[in-house]
């Protein structure tokens, strides 16, 4: 069964915002956002909360003939000054990618408290989100793949 | 004498981004927006070239005693499989912080070729970016700081 196509615009990705600022009830020294889906949220949230800390990371997913959906994080951001962290995505779909950053980023810092927060969240996710605003109701076309097309 | 301050939306941003493209000649295997100021721009361009490749770079700007507006690169990314690379940052005011990431990713990754991009370029800036868009008529007021208010 195919999946409904939904445009998501600029404007509702601002509301949006709005909304999960207005949710996020925990302060935080840094942001993550997870590189590509997260970077749009991270330069805006970065600029709410006037952090210029906003370190970006990376993921690929493989399609491994052993393990299927397997994720691979790279370029860690350093996170030596950092006690509290927000880790940002546009959607956490299954999941994987979001646990893998997760057990990357808290293995190389134990002592950091790392927070999270997507727009979009699946139910069927492996992981919620500390925060997200709603959840999908079928393909999501973001604006930021669209709109230069 | 006070710049006069310019609000610059989202669909300027947009039609600005597509000029952009229309520029850019050259082709590259990875992105690196400066964070914060790239940032939107990096997850945009990386959709439009379908480049998974985007790896934000980190800057802090200094007010030392002795050399004002020092700047100083972190985060820097693995490049290891990279052999041209695009640095995209919003504005090239003063140029001093894109001269300062060139000259780290230059000494660390001296056979990468890099080339740079920015929507506006201030011609007083001490580097011209490879492609840019637009020369700014005052003080720019970016949608992604003004939007969340």
């Amino acid at each position: 069964m195919q999946s409904k196509k939904i445009y998501y615009s600029y404007e509702e990705f601002r509301e949006d915002l709005k909304e999960l600022t207005q949710k996020i009830d925990q302060s935080f020294d840094a942001l993550i956002p997870i590189s590509r889906g997260g970077l749009s949220m991270g330069q805006m949230l970065g600029e709410f909360y006037n952090l210029r800390e906003v370190y970006a990371i990376n993921t690929i997913g493989y399609d491994d003939t052993q393990k299927l959906d397997e994720v691979r994080v790279f370029n860690v951001p350093n996170l030596q000054e950092a006690k509290k962290v927000l880790i940002v995505d546009d959607i956490v779909d299954s999941g994987d990618t979001l646990v893998e950053v997760l057990k990357v980023l808290k293995k190389e810092y134990p002592e950091v408290i790392f927070l999270t927060a997507s727009i979009f969240y699946k139910s069927t996710a492996i992981i919620e989100p500390t925060w997200w605003v709603k959840k999908p109701q079928g393909w999501i076309e973001f604006f930021w793949s669209e709109d230069l097309k």
